[in-house]
């Protein structure tokens, strides 16, 4: 069995205590264990402080874009073995494995090009500024410095590549030294990453860390040039948000906590038409890929009251094409859920849906997966709900599995918008829509519950990644449930790491000194 | 003896028990009371949510703009009255309740041009966008939309007028319902304001309200939509951003708390030039301006050490020419403390800094004050102390009066940048400095401990504000200690009040609906 290990202190640490296992959620067989058991934190923090952040200090954000590119394409060039691993460890599809792989590569190398767009500077100013006194002299500007301080990365277990390189660009880029720590049960794929990374020698020393286990008392040590960004149940995030020491220092806090997601049929589409199609596609997809287990998965889906049978058969058709089971078998197209607790919550969480909403495709309970030994894996079916009336829980209550649920509302974008919002905010919305009208009324009535609008019509029909699919170029992170946080977004991805500071003076003393 | 009143729910309303006094501070006679006594919040919660959130979504940016004009002409027009009622309820001096009032017209004003700028539209796309897919058709931009919720507005003794208006300006400029709740000590001149304010007709209904008094569980209700934003102090910002409703809901939270900031000045200034005498006249006046009591206020002067002599004599000089006392009197240039518990808390916090700096001007004492009965008011006179060694608590203790710390550092911008990092987080820092090189040098030392740089430079002198005075074009906030909030800063001041929400489509389609 494999024991993974941390990085810290520029060196490999390895536990001999307090082990986690991970397990084969296929065969429920363990495979490898974790414990950060030894690790002395204090230390830990004040290397990536000292030392990476001396490092990062001393690089351009040219040079700093030519390391994220150095990292894209050490992963890149591995990507079959960790397509391989991300199956025995978490269970994915082949399919599934690359879209966290690819996007880990895909967000470094566009972050890559943006610190080499920024060239040869370590600040910037974000705007021109403006004239503050009698004369064009005496001027004002804001300016995006470096903090100084280290950035804690806590990720979800659903994408352990991609959380870790979306986050470690924009702190990179930033100047800001990155501590990772994944989630224990699909670390190991996170720690290849990490070894890969650190076996192609583009990271200065000091810069990355990864923490496999517990993170200690690393929270805890954290102040006020500090940044602590969290992926994870809302649950989770209230508790760590709420550190004492992180209130008192204002350590900037941002949170990306699982919503739940909406998609919006808006009325009328053509049957024969694009939008019409893509939209079954799509939320085929976002219910089954990675087994549901995506923090932007569509959790409900709002259809007016007058389509909702058409669409429930055409949905409840796609999804009983899909084969659950263990993805070495070719005939394979979903994996099964994560680890037995998250399967158990699953079973729990349709039962709590089922009291207000119908079941109307799947069972609500454990099957066998196809591949799988019988009473073996965590597998759960594709599973569809749906209500009519005005229910509740599913705006509460995510289940975080192949599990959605099918909502009538009465025809409006407006009504649609209301019903959205009940959700208390989310990551995004998924809206397929063909008039500008109905676009326009959604935008007016609720537009600002979600994170990220996903509008799909027939014009681009042929070129939408999915509403799941988190583009570096946009903001990732929502309103009020979601977590309140601001990932990404191109160049605002970083001002989560900089300090934004207003400086005023002789307009010809700030250009001279290098503050524009 | 007045008794104040809030203004809910469209009418005012009068407690009937629960009173706490004010006072004029320079006879300690009780002028009036305040209770927020049987003010129902839940129901001023919704008012301010349901009906002024309907007002404000029915205007555009440019009727906004007229609001808010209408505003600051209010109360100019009022601005003798205003005046006169701030030295009764807070002890100012003319010039001092000039700063407070001019301030908040200035800021309405500067508001008031930006809405109009915006136009006719109700939300705005914040950047042009960038293609996303093979073809331009598939575009994504950063839309600013209104959120529906209400800004809660918990404002400093201070700036009675002046902290009403500029949270006031952003939040309705945004769209976004106001509850303001003004500091008790001070809240004769808020209600004041705010009875301008409706009785000029201009506020539609619930887009404004005030609660002097307890804030009672108005906090407890706010939600995901909502805003929360508190300027005082760092202990009160801690206990109600630990707030488990506001922690679970991710409501959007802006603390600007007191803070240590700092003057530096630059080492070798000409003692002829310009720069030298702004230093002086800045930091004389930093400390004896609205008597001390400012969150901007300059709590540590950084001087290179072979010209610390120098500056104390000089500075002594000059605050050995202040004249405390009631500012009715002609002679008086500096107005009491606010409180008595401010002046208990000057006594005691001085008594702290002596432990580790020298007292070089000032007793640390009560004194009497000029025009006033010996023995009574809250005066304390301009109070100086030095320190040649690495004093700890002038970087950890701040006394909220007329007091400031010289200290010594060893003639190199990155040694006073790393001196002025030892306090963890300022709102302002003024460097008065004339070489390019060690502007430069500071930013990149420590730029970004501060939320401002205030550079004062010979060619600039003449049209310098005072490193105290708070811009609406720039940016006011700090990190760490200062709260980690931003406010002002031109439209980035709206942003606080406003969503961030990524926006992904056909373009043609997007911008026929209005996102762009």
């Amino acid at each position: 069995m494999r024991t993974l290990r941390s990085y810290v202190e520029g060196r490999w640490h390895q536990a001999d205590a307090g082990f986690v296992p991970l397990h084969n959620p296929c065969t429920e067989e363990p495979i490898a264990q974790a414990s950060s058991a030894g690790v002395d934190f204090g230390a830990a923090y004040e290397h990536a402080r000292e030392t990476g952040g001396a490092a990062l200090a001393g690089m351009t954000f040219a040079q700093r874009g030519e390391l994220l590119a150095a990292m894209s394409k050490a992963l890149y060039q591995k990507r079959d073995e960790l397509i391989e691993l991300s199956t025995l460890n978490t269970g994915v599809t082949r399919k599934d494995a690359k879209f966290d792989l690819d996007g880990a590569t895909f967000t470094l190398s566009y972050y890559a090009k943006l610190g080499k767009s920024l060239g040869d500077r370590t600040w910037y100013a974000e705007d021109e500024g403006s004239q503050l006194g009698r004369s064009p002299r005496f001027w004002g500007r804001h300016l995006r410095l470096p903090r100084g301080g280290v950035a804690v990365h806590v990720n979800a277990f659903n994408f352990p590549a991609w959380g870790l390189a979306e986050k470690a660009a924009c702190a990179l880029l930033a100047g800001m030294p990155v501590i990772s720590k994944p989630a224990t049960s699909s670390a190991w794929v996170a720690e290849r990453c990490a070894e890969i990374l650190v076996e192609s020698g583009a990271l200065p020393a000091g810069v990355f860390s990864l923490i496999c286990g517990s993170s200690g008392d690393l929270l805890d040590r954290l102040g006020e040039r500090d940044v602590f960004a969290f992926t994870g149940s809302a649950d989770t995030a209230l508790e760590l948000r709420g550190k004492p020491n992180l209130l008192s220092a204002s350590t900037r806090v941002n949170i990306e906590a699982d919503s739940l997601n909406a998609a919006v049929l808006a009325p009328g589409l053509d049957r024969e038409g694009e939008t019409w199609n893509v939209f079954l596609q799509d939320v085929t997809r976002e219910i089954t890929q990675k087994t549901g287990q995506k923090c932007t998965a569509v959790r409900r889906i709002f259809v007016p009251h007058d389509e909702i049978d058409e669409v429930q058969e055409a949905l409840c058709e796609r999804l009983s094409a899909v084969v659950p089971g263990d993805p070495r078998d070719a005939e394979v197209t979903m994996g099964p859920l994560a680890t037995e607790r998250q399967l158990d919550d699953a079973i729990d969480g349709v039962g709590k849906l089922a009291a207000e909403a119908q079941i109307v495709h799947g069972t609500g309970e454990r099957v066998d997966g196809r591949g799988a030994a019988p009473g073996k894996g965590w597998f759960f079916g594709p599973t569809l709900l749906r209500t009519d009336r005005a229910a509740d829980v599913i705006h509460r209550h995510e289940v975080f599995g192949p599990v959605s649920t099918l909502c009538a509302y009465g025809g409006k974008m407006q009504q649609a918008a209301a019903e959205v919002g009940r959700a208390r905010g989310t990551l995004v919305t998924s809206l397929y829509v063909d008039r500008a009208a109905d676009l326009t009324a959604y935008l007016a009535a609720g537009g600002s519950t979600s994170g990220r609008l996903y509008v799909a019509s027939s014009k681009v029909a042929a070129q939408l990644p999915g509403s799941g699919t988190t583009l570096p170029a946009m903001l990732h992170g929502g309103p009020g449930r979601a977590g309140g946080g601001e990932e990404l977004g191109g160049l605002s991805g970083l001002t989560l790491y900089q300090q934004r500071v207003a400086v005023t003076g002789d307009r010809a003393l700030l250009d001279r000194a290098g503050a524009d």
